[in-house]
């Protein structure tokens, strides 16, 4: 695995295996990775004929009184994680490779990114796209994947990638779970044992989302209940949305009549915890 | 010459090219072409193996009460020009082809987009910012020709370029102006005999404020004066702003201690026109 931190000489590393007729799949990650970004990584390996992965921490898509401070960073383990899993090459660019001095170019899409994650999160998903666009330019990629977790993200930057017409294909990797539901998360890390048990109240409730939608529940505000049933009871747990939405434009439903998203943030104490599930009536809804 | 009208046709033209090792030289217009953008294909042709214009429209930089509805449109006589001029591909997209439905994705350059033209015309800049990147990625072009009678855009695509890493060179292309000195512009057509007359003293009044300059004058406001001694006994012409800046940051300067940038903009009737004097003091100064 080659380890690149310049921008330059990842673009030009990219460039020689294109003209060599290599295809190349990308997967943009914040570090302290986990099983989920390895199925990502596994993705990319067999669609592509190079995986770059990328770690940077980019404070841009961070608010003011989030936890960019204390993210949780294992570069050792990442490095050792994505050697194993076969990577082609790892780009670690400095804060300054993608911010420097001067930097005054920002990417926005707007519209769907007020809902959701983007109304609790003001600008967060600015620097999502920003930094989604230049490490986009520097690892000129054929596909990019990213996890169904972060669903309003993945949404978000397929709009972005048709509207600028940069040509990569964007894959959506399966939400990947612990054993008792809880969907993977850096943020995870965060939890107490207590709350860690909790947690799982999340995924168990988008799991009665789902059988409501197989009975036939279509209302939105009768599927928000029947997830709050599960989660309303812990007392750790604090939902900041449970909303049911399209898919692709992340517009509020009232009730389902094609695809749809149901999505959720909740609180376990300070730790910001995000899941969803795509539900479609008259189909066997995904899994949860 | 080959005209494309579609986006996808475009850019595999353009792969093409490249697999092939060849160059692409790139100069984007909203066509009532003159002079100017003839020069601006010549310096295309002298740096790159192929030369690709576009022709486009962009309602997105022009704001509500401008002239977008009645902007000059020559397209017959454009393509003769450009024929003539030996360019290679001519690119003319409809709007859906730039702008598909559910279109939602901006790029601003902050800062530098705030002072004179920004400051007077709000969103002007986002959406030449935005088509540029758009045309960029379509084109996929190793250099780009931008004339320097539009010196904000100028610098402003500059950092554009730089913060998303597009890897494109930016090439300024030296103003082309009429034997009475009046800047080339497409806009120059809405002008009345009298008013053709009267915008000559727009050069006039920048080849007092080079000449100021070359005779020791650095202040900005003694300057200003140098400039308007020429534009304000002319009734019919009204400044909506002259003033000094740095070339790449557009930040005001109260004096010149290195390179500088007088730019202004003049009201001629309802035809405004820009204009400017690249300065620096101890060297020759560019000509007007």
């Amino acid at each position: 695995m080659e380890v690149v931190a310049n921008a330059k000489a990842m673009t030009e590393l990219s460039l020689r295996w294109r003209d060599s007729g290599r295809s190349i799949g990308f997967v943009p990650t914040m570090g302290a990775l986990h099983a989920g970004h390895l199925s990502l990584v596994e993705i990319s390996k067999s669609m592509a004929d190079r995986t770059v992965v990328s770690i940077f921490l980019n404070p841009a898509q961070f608010t003011e009184d989030e936890d960019l401070g204390r993210y949780p960073v294992s570069m050792e383990e990442d490095q050792r994680l994505l050697r194993k899993a076969g990577v082609d090459a790892l780009f670690l660019p400095g804060s300054e490779e993608i911010y420097p001095d001067g930097f005054s170019t920002w990417v926005e899409v707007e519209g769907m990114t007020a809902n959701l994650c983007g109304e609790y999160r003001p600008g967060h998903f600015r620097g999502v796209t920003t930094v989604c666009t230049v490490l986009f330019d520097i690892v000129r990629p054929d596909l990019a994947v990213f996890g169904q977790k972060d669903a309003q993200q993945l949404a978000v930057v397929r709009r972005l990638v048709r509207d600028l017409k940069l040509g990569i294909e964007i894959v959506a990797g399966p939400i990947v779970r612990e054993s008792d539901g809880l969907a993977m998360s850096s943020r995870n890390m965060y939890l107490t044992p207590l709350q860690r048990t909790e947690a799982a109240a999340i995924s168990r409730g988008l799991g009665f989302v789902r059988e409501a939608v197989s009975r036939g529940v279509l209302d939105s505000e009768e599927l928000v209940r029947n997830f709050r049933s599960e989660t309303d009871s812990r007392p750790g747990l604090l939902v900041q949305y449970a909303r049911l939405v399209h898919p692709e434009t992340m517009e509020d439903l009232d009730r389902i009549e094609g695809r749809a998203l149901f999505a959720v943030a909740v609180y376990s104490g300070e730790t910001r915890l995000i899941d969803n599930v795509l539900l479609e009536p008259g189909t066997d809804p995904m899994e949860v």
